[in-house]
């Protein structure tokens, strides 16, 4: 750490320890690759403009690949004692080739360059999310399929509201990550854009060429303003805030698996290499996998308050503080990654009992509604319909009589549903519970599908142009 | 508040006063013509399938218009002592038209009603905030078009950077909020789903189409999954984080009016009418409306937290939490059509002062990087130029001799800059500081407006689907 | 609103009615009472100094009076039009009483003047807070002292650990609140400090006497320091984070509530009167209360987050962002009390089914860790007593054999606990299951009583003062 | 990885490896020392009870005092493979002592082993923090007292307000950080509860005596309830709210170094060994150090967001999510900690160019009030003299004639301020501006170091027992 900085020329002292630690970055080293790769396309452009010899370029890039292969894998180390990443690769650079090296940084700035780091990482962080959530929506639509008739209750303010069958709650799971990938998606368009180039705030005097290096790292196209260009993190913002909707899906979905998994609900049994037990209590088999994801929720809003606190009241121009806009980022793209991988597991290995699902929705109480357009069918207005199948319920509960009984001898000539499948398959207007709509809900997933393998390999040759780059 | 509630049938005792005020939701107020289009469009559905005669059908729409009528403008007292806004149009409704009122309720819930209001309010606002970003923007553009060649200093870190034209800055933050348009536009696409007819959770025995609802609303599509429809709130969620993203680029530029309204920078004279004085110090004149502006992003990024915390953890099905994802949300469609329209009046009204600007610009160690690259252009390595000229700057500093008058006579025969417009100038890459970069962006800004002015008239046309059912 | 502001001495133009709108805050009718009780006292203040004469005082404290008498229960319509609380009764006052009325704002600011409001807003919130903690803990004792011995499954990850007594269950929730009661009279302590005398930022020329009126107003000394008394809003953010965990300890005892309700656990049955039903299914019976209570979280953490984001980075001295601390205040005020009235009806009304409950404790798997203590105490080593339980509990769940049969037939000497009950009471550590540890709580929950009273008549003491100066 | 979990007895199959790792809490390397502490209690407690024989004791205490030896500073390798920190010792001391180390989790569980690591490392984080901000509060009043008579102006609106002595100015900084003390004294007070011998959350039935363990732990007294004290978080909540507060007061204290070492302001001079320079502007001298002090409040606040959504909801008893609370908890420790210790060396080396400040501070206008003030002494109304002075300012504006000539021509005879250093004076109020406010508070300042001395004396014995049980 005595080396003096490579900035430092105006400076007659030398930086003190404890702020360079405290102003370090080694959460950088997961731009390490992206960095590396955007030095490249930096210096292929500073060859096209003439501002390199050919040789030089070469030299160059090929320093920059033979540091990308010996760091690969120990980044930590690669940046210990480091500033942040762009010193640590071009005082690395600058000793294997000191000639060429102390050119690499010829007109660009540490602001574009952690900008573009950063789009980068994003870029390649949005096309693995979307590709994990479509498998999860697969593992989904798997087991809606193979449940495709088994009922459940469903429940509104967790009360049994109306049979379902589970096929058609897995689906809304599905339909609920189908909308997350269509956020990212969308996202994905405007973030595509190079800031590189765009220097300290204001471009560069020398003839750089920001839509040719744009080209090399398959962006759309150049930044329009080197200032905006060098201030702008929306982009980390909406990637933090997509993994905060999927978190909150995801603990959802993790809320059902705690509560099913409950002695009182026994709707579904965890495999056991999901489930941890207790250093006290011998029989315990905890749903464990279920319960971190739903508490790591926190982290990924607490997250996105992080970024916007941080981001708030700054003025235009790069200040320091954007520096914060990296661990959020880091920690939000690494949870919200591992938490679609557990819940993968788990929706894998889940066993669902379908067995107590029906008993539990065998529950005559909630048919009523089918009860209610029985009597709308037969001419009763509606709200008075209401009025009187609660009165019926009203007269079961406190007499306990049978629902369906007393429904009978009221009207014995209608045709009120008599158990939970009939309730369902009655329900049959499109997107309704029926059998007919869970069939249509698995055709349009099917095109959807169609569409996003098709994204996926265009977003994924874009985010190969970094590979190529590193030669790789 | 004495009457019984028209879902109590299968009640004993009347709710609680206490508890009725407690789960009432008095900000339903801004859902009412929703409300009433969504009423109306259910039940030419229910006509269309043949539920209601057309007798019925129209004496409903009758009935609904003029509730809106007499209602619009004093929702408050229309809502008061009602539970929610669904059950006082219902309520009132059945007091006009008895016959045909007590039907209105057939075969829907107030699940999907909730939901189609939220989607019709948001669906609304996405497109008024789009209207309101777009002129904010073009007061920026005009704003720039008049300041095209004024120099300031362009910061980073608060310190002189490199000097840029007022314009440049400008157009800054116009980009940003163009790119907040499309964030809008993105989400205003997958928001437009119908949820009318998904009923409780599970749809409906009857045979409503929600085909045909969606389209007399002016929906792309009606909803997948009965049980989904009736859980989603993301799309508060997505109108809510943009309007915080929003929040932060306003709290950016209202940072820089606050700071340069200052005695120490005097970069703008605020208009008296957006000033305000002191109770105490009669000499005060106080840029209230940006510190209110940069303020009020807590209150947005607030609001984002409480719907997170709200929906965390919620199984399927609606739960009455949910209620509590109005208020963040009309709260911040309010407090950023607010923002945006002072921010309007702000930048309508300022006055630059283009003379302490370029005066300010007028430092010459901030030149400093075009004195770099002359010195790269005649041969020398970019990170030794970098450091022998920070060691001219340390000279300069400590000798308190001119920095260019050092350079001038360490070499004589390069050209430096030797005031603010030469450095911006200079500059003249693609996105850059120059003049060209500006005219570049100004002609791309022309282009992205045409395309904005026809997105708004097609979304325009979608949300007066709304009026036109209002027979408005 | 043409009437020109009272600070316009400097300005030539008026203040654009669209800014006095944006700026001005209707929400103040909150603190109608404080702001003319803090007049009044600055009045004698200045009556005391002997600035005002005893007939002007007099006068002015008179006409304060008869504004407060007239204004209170219609706050909003004497806000109405003004920009705040202090310019609508400075201005009424003038109306009424004009010699003296221009004197009143001598030597002061709003400044201070809405620190004070604030603070005796807050002093007084909390006590009101701490006694409705007060009284929902002694609702829970109640409950426990009635159903100190009913059994039920302790829950660890939502799955059965080990039986508790109802009465251990309802005496945490209780412990929880009596925490909260501590941690807002620590936070009532140090708010308790005058601000009234520090004026815009630096006091007065005129002899004030800062100590007096914190005297008249009840506090226990005025402030240290002008500046920081005018830039504090740490009280505010104190009293809303209390608030905050008052709502999650709340979040927890509804969550339970909602749970217990359901068919599946049915562990609770709710009053009628405090529960809705659907507007679609008749037989619906909802726990809204608790669900809007749980809910409600989400608003008092966002709130939370707002007040910390708005005072990010404010340097010292008043700015206008302050404001926006009002709201945050007042809501998560407001909506504690409500959540704590709702709680408490709850709590009042709830019925434990308490056979339920018991059956569902009857789980023997759950006394497995009684099992292995009673290895222990017959010189097993604890960790191979866990793993031998551990594999009796996979042989019973296997073979589907009874536990305490397995156990009986391998140990018969041995003393296992053979249901609920025993293994609560077995388990007779300070503090654990066993009913002398619910004796113990008892006890010690009337001592703190004890002082809790002490402690609510000395701070009801405090406030009263406003009262007293409000001659009301 | 491939070893049996110590709970394993029940399971047929091995927690799958990633599951593990998704479970694991590598975080727990912070409590080490403090887990091994607590197991030492506790085997000296199961000593006490008769549980363990002398040697086995012995053997344990021994045993755990050699692992905390061989590990402490290589805790992240420790750990590594482990589920947790808890695990990981237990599963070490079984190693190293077969017989006893078995013994060692006897009547206990992790639930509430967790629940004490996390009080001991809050109880001396709190301690350390206290110590902190003591230090930085000495040298801002060792910068106040070397610039006692320094004029500044005071700014509201960030507009010149009133002159003021930078010793007040940095007195009130000193304020905020006293009351932060005092609410982390407070928070320290009931945090001090020991939760050992709660079990998992019933106790135990074993004889052991969480008062004993208590005393060894230096506690002031263990919990009430067993359940209680294993599902409260409440504690760690209250240590990141207090530092989340902090570090709102050093981001004010930040954006005031950064906007005063502008070059607008020009008020600071950072010293060269805390300021950091441009990759690419070799002039730039950046204020970083202040920047990421202020952008890591963002940190602070996201760390709360996310414990209380991890915290909302959750029934009694422990749940998984609480491992959520660690990070959160350790972030927010470790950041305030390192922001204070960079705060200290900004305030230790910054230099205050007293100067400049005078010069801003001449502004006559900003000696208004005690024109209005004398105006007042010479009979005429507040609002009145308000006024007048406010007209003069405008015609000093407007005509560019000097504020207090214009002010000597209309009345000779009375006595306005000519400079600010008489402004300051004037206002000789107590706490207002003047020399003897500042004196006042600096005596006050002296006697508040003394109480907090002797506190932190008392709380150093107190975390002192960790050490001592560690034989450290």
């Amino acid at each position: 750490m005595s080396k003096r900085e490579l900035w430092s020329g105006r400076f007659r002292k030398q930086l003190d320890p404890a702020a360079k630690l405290f102003s370090s970055s080694p959460e950088d080293s997961a731009l390490f690759g992206y960095d590396i790769a955007g030095s490249i396309a930096h210096a292929l452009g500073l060859r096209h403009s003439g501002i390199l010899s050919a040789a030089e370029c070469s030299s160059i890039v090929e320093g920059l690949r033979s540091i990308y292969r010996s760091g690969r894998g120990k980044e930590d180390s690669f940046l210990s004692g480091s500033e942040d990443i762009h010193m640590a690769v071009e005082a690395e650079l600058t000793r294997i080739e000191p000639d060429s090296g102390s050119k690499l940084h010829t007109g660009r700035s540490r602001n574009d360059q952690i900008a573009l780091d950063l789009k980068l990482y994003c870029r390649e962080a949005v096309v693995e999310i979307v590709s994990s959530l479509t498998e999860l929506s697969r593992l989904l639509l798997k087991a809606a399929r193979k449940n495709m008739r088994s009922v459940l209750p469903g429940y509104t303010h967790m009360q049994h509201a109306q049979p379902l069958y589970l096929s058609q709650h897995l689906l809304a799971h599905h339909w609920r990550l189908m909308r997350d990938i269509r956020r990212l998606q969308g996202f994905f368009e405007y973030l595509n854009v190079s800031p590189l180039g765009a220097g300290a705030i204001g471009g560069s005097s020398l003839p750089i060429d920001p839509a040719y290096t744009s080209k090399l790292l398959a962006f759309t196209k150049p930044f329009h303003n080197s200032l905006e260009a060098t201030s702008d993190r929306d982009f980390v913002l909406d990637v933090v805030y997509a993994s905060s909707i999927i978190a909150l899906h995801l603990s959802s979905l993790s809320e059902e698996v705690v509560l099913w998994s409950s002695s009182e609900f026994n709707f579904v049994t965890l495999p056991e290499n999901l489930a941890t037990g207790s250093s006290l209590m011998p029989h315990k088999k905890n749903p464990d996998v279920a319960e971190l994801i739903r508490g790591r929720t926190g982290r990924l809003a607490g997250n996105m308050v992080s970024l916007m606190m941080t981001a708030k009241a700054l003025p235009l121009g790069y200040s320091r503080d954007l520096q914060e806009t990296k661990k959020p980022l880091f920690s939000s793209v690494d949870s919200i990654l591992d938490d679609l991988n557990m819940m993968k597991a788990l929706m894998a290995g889940i066993r669902f009992n379908t067995k107590a699902m029906k008993e539990a929705a065998s529950d005559q109480l909630s048919y009523s509604v089918e009860a209610v357009d029985e009597l709308v069918r037969n001419g009763m207005p509606f709200r008075e319909a209401h009025r009187i199948i609660g009165e019926k319920v009203a007269e079961s509960l406190e007499s306990g009589d049978e629902f369906s009984g007393l429904l009978k001898h009221k009207w014995p000539h209608m045709d009120f549903p008599s158990n939970a499948g009939e309730s369902v398959e009655k329900r049959s207007s499109p997107g309704a519970s029926s059998l007919r709509s869970i069939k249509r809900q698995l055709e349009a997933s099917d095109s959807e599908y169609a569409q996003l393998r098709s994204w996926l390999r265009r977003a994924g040759r874009l985010t190969a142009s970094v590979s190529k780059l590193l030669g790789s």
